[in-house]
């Protein structure tokens, strides 16, 4: 279903060559130096980034019925209408940072009505939200594959225009226990350990979510992604995880969001571990199964600013990293040109 | 000499309950409600961000002779120059994120000849590099003085023309040890705990640096920051705290880079106290006394990029994060608005 051209790292010797002869000692600019290495592979010399979009895909959970999270199902709705009118974080952030934003219904409860598709939003709903995990498994397996292709075909579309950046939020109550669960189920790891409080529930409501969690993942102990997408996955996380593999598969950066986005691509590496190579994780939030599956990712998150509100807005603000790792990597002069030697 | 009226902290509660009256769950945007919080409390709401501008202070050090960096002092020269010709990361940084960045010979070794000041550029040199601390004071008690004076004018000839954030950053081989030395001085901390690698040098130049700055402490224990200044500063980091209280003064927002700019602001801070409500803290860098330095401010950096350059570059980054925080608070829809409620 996607073909991913794992990325060549023959230039990487040259790319640090260009990197370490800049007008700094060695190493100094950190991260940014890994972000311009990874950068130069993927996008090449010099480094372009064109029409960053941000693809915010909603989809509602049926596990919402069991308390998991602070707020009822028909909260993601409500967002989706807030995203569409412009009220949101991820709306600021994006018109701040300059990411054209589009929001994906992928399978809300209940869709918007009078909304038609447009440059900004898209209906391409897999269902009216999932099933209840506490009971039975998330969808079919023909909606887990129908999530993989309406967010592979929605990335498409951008990066047939011209976007060599494509980030991936997300909104849907309830789905911190749907990404939970898929870290349990890929790593592993105990449902206590992938847990967390999402957007801030209590004591009893975690422990609750916890059980709830460890119960939908014994239902199959299949480590297959796709089997993982169906039994305890959402719309949204499919359709993430269908973009994040159409991004790498066309070459372009994939910017991976959160706890939620996170999920998302850990089942894309595990689909196609080539994939991950086309991946920069902006953020890291105090979920606590995040930094189990950046772990697994190998990976190390650009930002650490508390966040917990998902929509993709940790990978927004990320942006200008990427643009300042650009920047200096296309035009910092070198130490041959100021005639400066370092040792 | 400065006359900073103290914040007003009395709009705190409407400030945040308009922060936690936006269509998110409370506190979900982490770091940057606490930044929109005290962007609004000094610059007022809506907060409105007005010509950044970085003022990049070069120094040279006469404990340079030690052996204590890298480099010699001559790359100081050579650094300069190349800010001028445009060709350094903090340039890259500044015009990809719209920054205005002026330069400013605060007392480099050799000045540059045939270049007049002009809207990047000024020359402002307190003398010739400081003198070496570990045999003698670094500067005089009137070149102290002189420091901070020229480092206000500085700043409130850009504030006077319209910026409402200023940003200071260095340049100087060495003023790691004086920046060290600042914090031993201040803090009390022993300088092992103080020091650290500055831009990479090796384990026998470490021991080194450490026994210089001890020796150099050694000389008084005045904790009078004017003082501290005159005994172990340099010519960029009095020069930089002039700027910082300044800019506190005049009721604007100083962006505080990295250890060396953090050491000016801890000198700021003792010298006006009420000038810490007005600084951001940029960027956390691995050097050992940074962490010291920001825990005395009771401050918490936003970036942690491993960045060990100066030069402003991790208050460059950071201007992103500051626009954004003001256009979640100045653009974000209400609960209210947005007909949503929350638990």
């Amino acid at each position: 279903m996607f073909s991913i051209t794992p990325l060549d790292h023959s230039p990487t010797d040259s790319i640090q060559a260009k990197i370490d002869g800049k007008t700094k000692p060695p190493g100094s600019l950190g991260a940014l130096e890994d972000l311009a290495q990874q950068l130069a592979l993927v996008l090449g010399d010099p480094i372009e980034i064109m029409q960053p979009t941000m693809l915010l895909f909603a989809g509602d959970h049926g596990v919402a019925d069991e308390g998991v999270s602070i707020a009822p199902s028909e909260v993601t709705q409500l967002m989706v209408q807030n995203f569409i009118g412009g009220g949101a974080a991820i709306n600021c952030f994006s018109k701040q940072l300059g990411w054209d934003l589009k929001v994906i219904d992928a399978g809300i409860k209940t869709p918007l009505v009078g909304v038609t598709n447009n440059d900004q939003y898209r209906e391409q709903r897999v269902g009216p939200g999932t099933r209840n995990i506490a009971h039975e498994a998330a969808m079919s397996l023909e909606q887990a594959q129908q999530c993989l292709e309406l967010g592979a075909t929605c990335a498409r579309e951008h990066l047939a225009a011209g976007a060599n950046v494509i980030a991936c939020g997300e909104m849907g109550i309830a789905n911190s226990t749907a990404a939970a669960a898929i870290a349990v189920q890929l790593l592993g790891c105990s449902a206590a350990d992938a847990t967390g409080r999402g957007t801030g529930i209590t004591d009893d409501q975690l422990d609750n979510k916890i059980r709830i969690i460890e119960a939908a993942c014994k239902r199959s102990s299949d480590r297959d992604p796709l089997h993982v997408l169906q039994q305890v996955g959402g719309f949204e996380i499919g359709q993430m995880t269908g973009a994040m593999l159409a991004t790498a598969e066309a070459g372009a950066i994939v910017v991976v969001d959160g706890f939620i986005a996170t999920a998302a691509a850990l089942l894309a590496q595990r689909i196609a571990p080539s994939s991950r190579d086309f991946m920069v994780f902006a953020h890291c939030s105090h979920e606590r199964g995040h930094r189990l599956m950046l772990d697994a990712l190998n990976a190390k998150s650009l930002l650490d600013l508390q966040l917990r509100l998902g929509e993709g807005t940790g990978a927004a603000l990320a942006l200008p990293l990427l643009q300042s790792a650009a920047a200096f990597y296309n035009h910092m002069a070198s130490l041959d040109a100021a005639q400066i030697e370092l040792p």
